[in-house]
């Protein structure tokens, strides 16, 4: 079975704190006749901080889309090499044996894909297959784990790179006034996150199954409207509702595998927002200690779009893993509104030494 | 082994002829200083004619990105799903039985993904998983044959459907007056394509391999700059040059298979350009005969993206197929430089009555 290896996150320099979004948002829409209902929204997201690639004064002025492209490329180019250098390092590989990369951002766009630039640069094969993925929004970090699964289950003995960059401040758009706007300003981050599945050996989680769900008729809760200004995020007031009829979902592909939901090891779950981990964790059943890795994504980085799934696996990592074979469950959700969930087992390491090495680095993950 | 069923596809009413073009070209580049070699470049594409989804001279207006997108996204859910219907049938197989939508196109962007919207509206089943790519341009025909080759053989017996929705015209941009976009704009045309990728049985291509390459260090030969504007196509001219060095790569791919890149039954090549057809037909040492399918899409649609590989595979349906057992080779080119390459041999459907039936629409490849 594939494995999922350690994740690696980096978050830029530039700290907004809850206080800061509130102040700016009291001072940028002083007028504004839901004022109050937005600052209790924002506070209500448990998001204490989150991180740009830019300061918050340079965020707030928007310069234009092409502007604001060649930014999301240049920071791209920085801080997405050394995240993905430590992820091989976790996984214990070189750039030249990953067979394909899965890229997923939906937060700008490039085409080539950054993948081309990757391989380009950071010495991979130049017969690396590349999947970038734009339009999976928050989805895509659990798709890109699927996707991976599918690779390496496809062609036996490879490697696959996942890449998330989410420079979501790039989209803020400030002319976009209605309560969904003003909640999103508080509630995302960036993040870049990288994470290796290795077809053979590897400590991690083994990917056993994996599935998909287009929740019906939901196409315009999450979505983009595509303007001279680029991307305006745009988020239906019934999103927080959606874990009722994803749950049964969640249990279904679980109990295909012969597990109950209620019942497993460790959930890694896409942390969109407060109420969403809250529903699913009561329509699991499950205490919401086991929830807590993406609870502290929220809390740190915001919503870091289809980089939170990454960022919570690799806490559960660095709080030493899960017991070897205890069963697991992964879920992202975003724009369809789609969610999609890998279901596995925790493995440690083949025989042969493949165990996470101890690396120095000032990455999250290392 | 996976099998790519008869694609459909379907161009738009409009009609833009060769003469056309040439008038426009010289009408609205009266003083360029290169407009004779714009017009001789323009003449050498060998296309002589184009489809585009709106009237020409509805065209050539710049509304903004907004409103092109919006006249994308209208166009797409009017054209594409009579084309999937299609598809479909020619496989011989219901919305139900397809288990992952491969939804591939460059010349709009919509979150979420069409893919999506044809769930909710087409009868395919919620737990249909989603693959949008937007970043791999003409490529993305190849990429999405091989991703669903690659998904048929992780998930035994499944089907897969694959999208291809190219609105070029949708990218023309007035303001943009260098040779590779002046060439751009007469060489590009508009198409949509569907084609299933069935598990098992089904007449057309059985998939065997597949393969990628990227040419070192030319990622700005194609690409997008994104602007206010939209998408802004950008192509060098040393684009058509790009055989020499995937020539070999063609030939290596089909030698792993313990086959010869000069003695294959059937040539399905992305007609980029008549350079591209002309020198890959030299270095692979094959009769120009052999690339007909590609050449016809090339002079009757211009260079339809992501959609040509699909649309030269239907022209060899339509001629009757190959013969039982040949081998033959798709490949797509795109941004990257990147190649996506297929591998594989005709198959006359599987026991059981799996032929592909004589449907009766006005539809491409039907």
């Amino acid at each position: 079975m594939p494995v999922l290896c350690k994740p690696v996150v980096a978050v830029p320099e530039n700290i907004v704190t809850l206080d800061d979004t509130l102040d700016l948002a009291k001072r940028l829409h002083a007028d504004h006749p839901k004022l109050k209902l937005a600052l209790r929204l924002i506070r209500n997201t448990g998001v204490l901080k989150r991180h740009t690639i830019l300061p918050i004064e340079e965020t707030l002025k928007h310069p234009g889309l092409e502007q604001r492209n060649l930014t999301y490329e240049r920071h791209a180019k920085m801080r997405v090499p050394p995240v993905v250098e430590q992820a091989l390092k976790n996984a214990q590989l070189r750039p030249s044996d990953i067979d394909v990369i899965i890229f997923v951002s939906c937060t700008g766009f490039m085409m080539p894909s950054l993948s081309a630039w990757l391989i380009n640069t950071m010495g991979f094969r130049h017969d690396t297959r590349q999947i970038p993925i734009a339009q999976l929004g928050c989805a895509a970090g659990g798709a890109a784990i699927n996707r991976a699964h599918d690779f390496c289950s496809a062609h036996a003995g490879s490697n696959a790179l996942i890449v998330s960059c989410e420079f979501c401040s790039m989209c803020y758009q400030p002319t976009d006034h209605d309560i969904g706007s003003l909640l999103s300003d508080g509630l995302f981050g960036d993040a870049v996150a990288a994470a290796v599945v290795r077809g053979h050996g590897g400590t991690g989680m083994s990917l056993e199954r994996n599935g998909s769900y287009l929740i019906p008729h939901t196409e315009d809760w999450i979505s983009y409207a595509v303007k001279e200004t680029g991307f305006h995020f745009q988020l239906d007031k019934r999103v927080p509702t959606t874990m009722e009829p994803l749950a049964p979902v969640l249990r279904d592909l679980v109990a295909d595998h012969g597990w109950d939901a209620s019942n497993l090891g460790f959930y890694i779950i896409h942390a969109g927002g407060p109420r969403i981990l809250d529903d699913l964790c009561r329509f699991l059943d499950v205490k919401p200690h086991a929830f807590r890795h993406s609870r502290t994504t929220l809390t740190e980085f915001g919503n870091i779009a289809s980089a939170v799934v990454l960022d919570a696996l690799r806490r559960l990592f660095d709080e030493g893993g899960a017991r070897e074979a205890e069963r697991g469950i992964i879920a992202g959700f975003g724009p369809g509104i789609t969610a999609e969930m890998a279901v596995g087992t925790w493995a440690e390491g083949a025989a042969g030494g493949t165990e996470a090495p101890t690396a120095k680095a000032t990455f999250l993950g290392s």
